[in-house]
């Protein structure tokens, strides 16, 4: 391959002849070959467009940034975020804790970018923008990156995650109206329990994700605050006045998204509270998915030894040796990503409880699994969704069998005759394998048209009137 | 020991004499012997007393249960929320799922505990209040335990753990302003950055806290919804119309905490991620306060060979064999607290992930986790504030012996000189062991006067004017 | 309450007037009222208890401590090995991260008890022997905390965790025996799979079990090396030459368990991986029981609406609300201890995450949590046995009705017609609800010898002759 | 883009014109569009090529496989291992949880290429070697992807895992021997502590990896046992007798590692017990690491303001805004992944515990996470050992001028004066800000003698002669 040299304050190092990325990137990518190339997600590159065009609007508005560096800056930042120069972000999440590796990396890009769009060949002349007194005008790699963190984490929530989760939980609840009729045996402790209806059932889960959207949301609160501004260590040294205010309302505009600037910047570069919170709010939501996601599973279990009260979609051959099998895939891929979004709240929980002093140093490893939590649970919600729960039906026969057959229905009988003989009824139908209405007569303990009258499954369904 | 006989409706068992528990208990008593006796948390059964009383007023009311035993039913639970009969409840966490034991464990206190308050000996005579067909009437396990669950998170949250957050947060406030005017080094990545003051510093504490207050409060509002009225499954068999609505408006009026019925009582039953959010809205504080708590001991540390730059209360001897040596204590007992919280919120997100179909028979797990943590949170808090913040002082002699050597003054040069000059004054003042001003002079990058006019550690800690 | 007056090094303070405790006890007291009172383990201070005792013996031995101290401290070592002492030790998890106020604790009561015994009354005369100068002689809390650490783990996991396991695994395999003949339906993605006998079924629970002690084996390794004889940083300052392997080899004798000194005392004071590794064992001991403690109650549900393969033994009643329900509560106990222990196993790995230069500060989490795991892991695991294992039938109708059932048994097919050709049938079987014989036989790919021949589930669970 | 139709036992589907896949990848990849593209590991393909050439050679020589199938299968299985066929498997983690779909896509992928080495075009003509029937004879997914699972992490482990940890460790320890001779100050509780030598200090790291490595070789016991031969259920239906263990042993002779067949394959299809076990054992050693990339950055601190005993090597400038910073990243690289490390345990450790019957269902999100921690873990330590531990220097001055300061060299008169003397004069020193041999003289405690005698550091580093 061919080389260029480059230099910075370190002195000089070779670089890829065609790369835009300079002397502190090409470093980086040296110092850690830790995991696969390229690991630091898009996202935050993309974030950094962002920053760094909105950063130099206000440098400009403010004085303090000529308008033709202004204008430059603005149109490499539009090329990043039109996925032009994607291959130029070659370094991983593990780098620097702070990211700083990363904004050089978008500092150089763009300011070697200009250099040829302006004419010039890569490596030759000076650059009439500077990757740290022009690029990162008026910014730190301790506020910028944090930014970044909240920029793309909060349009990853609100454009892949909770539309995923919306539409699912929409599902349920057209279900939920479809199966309102549909009563069927309860299960308590997995084991026979009081009948209600699939409808019930399903609007259970309905409620669960309406929870976790507005928890998920309750967390955007703080996410939306952003540190830029707040430069090296939170003081905003080297901004000019009303900047912070100024640049997080460019951000705003250019995204279209309720940006605002952090109330408190020392918060935001020490401490990265804001991640914890909206990972454990998707946490939250993993949890409540993944009992979604068993119960479908486990309601769809047979075809013939297993419990069967609905069909799902059959989408796959489930099995390459057993012929004919079919799985319940989609709930598989959801509590698997369930699962790793729990983990991933871990991570993102000792990542935050790690900060020191003036900054957290382990911010591309929190933002690393906060974008794959939010992503995976968008993508998980809206192929559940879409593979699996619009396809859902219920199936009756198995319904009325079990319902007819549960020896709960008792229960019926407590408000009656008392708990005590109604548990001697069960016990009595359980160990001679009969019905309840037979064991309830040979005990005398109710009439054929009392039977009738108070154990009606349909009425059990709801509070007395 | 002298037993009594007793049976359920599956048969007699021996109980201890004068034991008021029935023979429900003694069976779970016996059949879980798993770690320490009566662990199921003191709170849980107090909350039990709420419900038994708020279910008996509203029975009473919605005409399904006699006054006279409404009236028993009330004095006994009055007597348990007085902590009279605390010695009743020997059951542990590790029993049943649903909580079915210690649920029964309260209705065979009360009701045996009525039939002596009657006259009656334990063991002689008829019960006048049933256990199951009166004191548990138009309730279940399945909707009492969930209900005991939120009515005692709910209490201890806002009893003990939001105020001893609250205190701390406004220690730190205080210490905030006191402090505004103490200039010092910033650290970044642990190492020398540029400056801020301390109050700064502070003030990014009670910024966490606020936030993690917020946080706490925003899960409140789905704590305060209560299960009970579903019964069995969810669907309220067994209740009288308008019960959910009224027992809860009865359970506020009691306990004076705005508690309503929850709007989806198949939730409430099935998952618990209402506990699943508190958690980690407690953990997101944990995370916060492992932070701060790591600052003031670091920032303490030495006294001769650390930071120092603050000085902690001395509260005991440090060590048994180090004589007059003095430790952080309290941070050390706050972050051993904050590791417990982390813990306890993955322990508490694996239970809530685990309900199937109707229920989740994770509860007691859930509830004890739940507890311990917001009781650790806030006492913690209260610790470290009284016995650590509160007693805070600066070490001006080091903040200024600190400030006054930091090469990352020079960031301030900055704007004048640019990044690469700068950086070339820094490294040469670091190389050769000479300061800051003698290296720019040296390298003629600024005259004596210009350095005095940029290099002012108090015009670096805000954005330029 | 009456008090006397003490002192230490800090200056008076008043302690109640019968307590052998001195002053740094009470100064712990006062300054962390931190969750409930005396929750530090009481296995901690009887690991002390053997410390002090060998401690003294080897001081002896070495000509460092007169002989009748070194009896005198024995004596009360003994007494509080027998449990006399135990209201003596009032402090809580929640202090100083190194446990120096436990071990000054131990050490004062140590003195006053001797004083006493003496003849003496409490807070009267000259202590014959001193708290830090002879109960602590050569020693520091950075040494005795971690070794008190490994003794009272090392003890609970031979006493109780590995007890507990083993029965429970032996009884698996007895029933794994017991039902080797028993074939029955096989269940992948909780769907119909091909047979396997349910002796298979539990062979592969008792394979777990055995793996997992053989883990927590390999743990105990590392948690029997003693940190004693390392005093305050690792260095052994203030301890004769020889006293660490002696020390040790006192405590082996003492205990009756393989203990012997650490090769490396500054990893032994500065980290607690040993501590995290038996976490980690027990924890993935308990993950092997979440699988079995789930598949019990899934294979036992029902009665009538549910898998229903097996029956477990009916322990209590299960529901306060619907009578004659019973309930797999010993496989709910277990999964919720279970649950317990992956997240104490998170706690754990963050408190030894978090060592500092020459001491690790989080010492008494991480030993709550350990202890707590094991003696959890060993209880439940004894209970489950006893208590549902043991008692454990197949349920043969069920087993009968759906094996024969099974569409899965057409995986026989496969090596005679081809894996296309067996979907075939099942599929048609499948749609027209017919069994796999008329499917097959319609479709003309088999003749009735040939299904009879090779579709035979006795010949199906194991490889082919 | 063009298409062909391919056809699988649910019917046609479009295939991209120019993909070996065929119909049930293609399902797959439509049914799962969950997160980046293709993110199953490529691990797993490539120890699934080492499968189907193993079985296609135990299948041969067992006489169920002809000869010209077996060799053309192994020459696609060989040009899967160079890597040519890399692109041809676009599946994600987030499938079915058996990683049925990637066997198929495996499967598919060796029967097209097969017919592509034989001169046909894709999509034309009968296939010669069935996926199912040849490819995936005498196997399952259920058992060829746990033992891909195994395959591929045990090769992880041993080729850059172990050697990574090992080469950090042997740094270790020659820095360890290296700084044998440098007295420092000792610190606990992040306070001043006696004293121990720079070496001392060093060995114990080395001490907590070369725990780590035996705690990660113990795990891999039980890694290289694998489930190949189970089939289905772990039964070995449609298998030849013997296969298992040939298999293995063909399997072994391929990698050149250590495989042998599992003892039980119920276990291993329904449980993943052994990637909980070697995950674990990875946290345990990121638990190490935590501390140990800790105290690196902590004693590398400053350089004027913090503890700065050491001094890392310089790899790139620190700071887009602080010219001239230098930052400890390859201690933030490290800690980011043992952050991530621990995470993912959890992650696996929720997959492990949630099997079901005779499979566990999660085993993608599993085996990609133990990959993840075995990566990462290698590389960290590889990159932290080169960039970083091999550079590191002590900084003699600084640890000389701390040495001398520290208040706790006066433990060395606790034998000579009793711990509460010595408390005293420490007490005086602190307070007036003077040394201590002038508090203890104007204690009149020890004569300038004395104290020249008994405080020496050098002799504080080891227990007394």
């Amino acid at each position: 391959m061919e080389y260029r040299i480059v230099k910075d304050t370190m002195g000089e190092i070779k670089v890829p002849a065609n790369a835009y990325w300079g002397a502190q990137t090409e470093r980086s990518r040296t110092n850690f070959n830790i995991g696969p190339h390229a690991s630091m997600p898009l996202e935050i590159i993309h974030a950094f467009a962002y920053i760094k065009k909105a950063a130099a609007l206000a440098n400009n508005q403010l004085g303090v940034l000529e308008t033709e560096k202004k204008d430059l800056i603005s149109t490499v930042c539009n090329e990043i975020l039109a996925g032009k120069l994607d291959n130029q972000f070659p370094l991983v999440i593990w780098q620097t804790g702070s990211g700083t590796h990363t904004n050089m990396n978008v500092n150089e890009v763009i300011s070697n970018r200009i250099h040829v769009l302006q004419g010039n060949k890569l490596g030759e002349g000076q650059l009439f923008v500077h990757p740290n007194d022009d690029v990162n005008k008026s910014q730190s790699s301790n506020d910028t990156f944090p930014t970044a963190m909240h920029i793309s984490a909060y349009k990853m929530v609100v454009e892949t995650t909770v539309p995923g989760i919306e539409a699912l939980r929409d599902t349920l609840k057209i279900k939920s109206n479809d199966f309102k009729a549909i009563v069927k045996t309860g299960r308590t402790h997995f084991m026979d329990a009081t009948p209600l209806t699939l409808g019930q059932e399903f609007s259970g889960y309905a409620q669960q994700l309406t929870n976790s959207i507005r928890a998920i949301k309750n967390a955007l609160e703080v996410v939306r605050e952003l540190a830029l501004g707040g430069t090296a260590v939170g003081t905003g040294l080297n901004t000019p006045k009303g900047y912070d205010v100024l640049v997080a309302q460019k951000i705003a505009e250019i995204t279209g998204l309720p940006f605002i600037t952090a109330p408190n910047k020392f918060e935001s570069l020490a401490a990265h509270d804001a991640m914890v919170e909206l990972s454990g709010a998707m946490k939250r939501c993993a949890v409540s998915l993944m009992k979604i996601g068993n119960d479908i599973r486990m309601l769809n279990s047979g075809p013939r030894c297993g419990i069967g009260e609905i069909i799902i979609p059959t989408n796959e051959p489930g099995s390459s040796i057993m012929p004919g099998k079919v799985n319940p895939t989609q709930s598989e891929a959801l509590t698997m990503v369930c699962a790793q979004i729990i983990g991933n709240d871990v991570a993102v929980s000792i990542g935050g409880s790690n900060g020191q002093f003036e900054l957290n140093a382990f911010k591309p490893v929190i933002i690393a699994n906060v974008l794959q939590s939010a992503r995976l649970l968008g993508d998980a919600c809206a192929s559940f969704n879409a593979n699996c729960v619009i396809g859902i039906e219920p199936n009756l026969p198995i319904i009325k069998e079990h319902l007819e057959n549960s020896l709960m229905l008792v229960t019926a009988l407590n408000t009656h005759i008392g708990y005590e003989n109604a548990a001697k009824i069960v016990k009595k139908a359980y160990a001679e394998n009969i019905t309840l209405r037979k064991a309830a007569l040979e005990l005398n303990l109710v009439t054929n048209e009392e039977f009738d009258k108070w154990v009606k499954p349909e009425d059990m369904i709801g509070s007395m009137d």
